[in-house]
């Protein structure tokens, strides 16, 4: 009898886009000419670069004479690709990680959800609270977990992301072994300072642990102080694995391309304590189970490095800063508490004594923008909403706007 | 600390691709002269067609402007592109698959190396020997297995495919949960009659078994008599997963797209024996961990549907089935037993006692010829080599003729 992965039944039903669309459709049809804005999904709105598009039709026009034509590919990526990766994202930053340590991938979803595989089924597991679901759930998927029960599933060590300790996870005070890491933050939008990071490559170095570190939101970086990499970070090349994705620098949330970077150094161990090459492991998943990304947007992604490429991506970052700036400001007018809007396209907004699903409708019904209520992140989001920068101009101002309006 | 996957350290390197190597770069070395025509692999080596690059094309266009720019996309894939598949690739064969049972991916590799996550760890695996290396690989990454010993896996039910049985695998005389078949077969060329897969549909069904049939050299059939899906037979939908990609249909090898079919009906079961959705378990793997293929990328695969596509996709089918047709006209003019050639690309051709390692040096220094060594597929590979049709016209000719002067 073909059995099924039993762990798969002990998933809480996501049910938040849902619930969420479900409201919206309700106050559609109760008021049929509103004109709702959504805030709520983190997707970039504008077109890819001039010269991204340059480097896709480049690709697609190889692929169209025998004699350029591409089949099968390297599984890690084509070197014209990691090496400019390695160069402009690490290198240039002071960060020595070379070519070879970069693993292109078609996101970093995919990426952060397959990483895990790699470990013992009972390594403990220490996660933020508010998260990015995706970490969670591939962990209970594997089996790494026991129930869900009261906002949280067992076996799993939470740490909680709140006003009180500025939304820095603090270290543990018990051993943990694989740590997921999120800066810019996805949802809360706050950022780890060198200092912070410091901290936790020194607890995973003492206690033999790993970092999984997702950067997916470091274009928006405009902090000169900040990290830009967890490679700046003495010592972090033997605890600590970066993903990296296109989607929020260039536009690829449609495009699909992301980056895995797995140094030489970085180091797991078996049951007897030797060392495993994590490098050699993730090559063995990536070759086995992956089979390379589309040569065209390899072509695409390679041309986010050009001269023009660079300054395009720049403007683009920067006008969903400047949405998240005029979003910020108007929330602090208002006279709620918030973190991000800075180095990051989100706003985590506190509100107070209501539940986020209550803040949801308050601003659905009375302002006809979208949200995304705290509480799909986590227990800890109960009650925050995240207002996401990624709109155009007028839609921002008009929301705001109404936000006044609604809220004064 | 944190702990590896041990069953990681199971796998037998995989040395094939790179000894093949190995021993091309000594020859060449020697023979610094020699043009080596390499059949070994089995990559496209045709353009993209001109409607498939007008898709294509057309794709990256609308990712240019703001109005027309697609973001995060459905993870299973746009409407137009399922509709199409389900319509021309089912339906149109009398096979009633419905587009919301077709799941886009970045190809058929992946799905065939993910899906085996969505069952218990301790089922029984049946695969064929010889066999496309990724279903074994990621089982005994699962931790499926026992030890690698004398060219097997203790844990795997192996059916071997040899000449006493054309090359089809029998039914087992133990009860086995999940079976993989692939027809037409790579590496063997072998085709499965309607009445044949019959036999395991009906075993599947008997056996509350499950069948993963990967389907990804569909195109290459000509018969009008074998199934081109293994819905044609009668219950299927209820034990069969089928896997498709458009790599060998239309040369997306280095652009990836590929597509699984699991049917609604189909269930498994948890260990009360209650029936699970296997189409529900898929669903939430693919969303979780997967985040859809580039859009540019699912346009260029509808044009495989269109009115100009088809006619020119099948040209492509045609020249390499030409390619196959002389190769294996040589072949039998040579004496040696084979399979394959027809509704395949692949020619599987008997040594007698040769072993394949020696006969891949034969060809190798005679004619320099490179084929694939058939014990890189398995233990029952161990006398025989694959010739791979994929090559122009011109250097399957000349190939030819050195082996007629090389073997006679």
């Amino acid at each position: 009898m073909i059995r099924a992965n039993e762990n798969y039944s002990k998933l809480k039903s996501s049910y938040l886009f849902a619930d969420i669309a479900k409201r919206v459709n309700e106050h559609q049809k109760k008021n049929p000419e509103a004109i709702i804005i959504r805030m709520g999904i983190g997707d970039v709105t504008m077109a890819l670069a001039p010269a991204v598009i340059k480097g896709f039709h480049e690709g697609v026009d190889e692929m169209a004479g025998d004699a350029t034509f591409r089949g099968y590919g390297p599984e890690q990526g084509y070197a014209f690709l990691r090496e400019k990766i390695a160069k402009n994202d690490f290198q240039d930053q002071g960060a020595d990680i070379s070519a070879d340590e970069i693993f292109i991938s078609d996101g970093a979803k995919c990426d952060t959800g397959n990483f895990q595989e790699l470990f013992a089924q009972d390594i403990k597991v220490a996660l933020p609270d508010p998260v990015y679901p995706a970490y969670l759930d591939t962990n209970v998927m594997a089996g790494r977990t026991g129930r869900y029960e009261d906002g949280r599933y067992s076996g799993i060590f939470y740490m909680d992301c709140l006003k009180e300790n500025q939304f820095f996870p603090e270290l543990p005070d018990e051993k943990v072994d694989l740590i997921y890491l999120c800066s810019p933050n996805n949802p809360t939008g706050s950022t780890m300072t060198k200092n912070e990071l410091a901290l936790w490559v020194s607890y995973a170095r003492e206690n033999r642990a790993l970092i999984l570190f997702d950067a997916a939101y470091e274009s928006f970086i405009r902090d000169n102080e900040l990290p830009r990499t967890i490679y700046e970070i003495e010592g972090a090349k033997e605890v600590a694995v970066e993903f990296r994705s296109f989607s929020k620098t260039a536009g690829f949330t449609g495009t699909r391309c992301g980056f895995t970077v797995v140094p030489k150094e970085c180091m797991i161990f078996n049951t007897k304590g030797e060392k495993i090459s994590l490098h050699a492991l993730w090559n063995r998943r990536h070759s086995t189970k992956f089979n390379g990304v589309s040569y065209p947007v390899q072509k695409a992604a390679e041309a986010v490095y050009s001269k023009e490429g660079k300054v395009q991506i720049r403007q683009q970052i920067d006008y969903y800063l400047n949405n998240a700036d005029i979003i910020s400001k108007t929330i602090a007018s208002l006279g709620f508490d918030y973190v991000g809007g800075k180095n990051s396209p989100y706003i985590w907004i506190d509100g107070a004594d209501r539940d986020s699903w209550d803040f949801f409708d308050l601003l659905l019904t009375k302002a006809g923008v979208v949200c995304t209520p705290g509480a799909g992140f986590g227990r800890c989001g109960q009650n925050y909403i995240r207002i996401s920068a990624f709109n155009s101009l007028e839609n921002v101002t008009l929301a705001m706007e109404r936000l006044k309006k609604a809220l004064t």
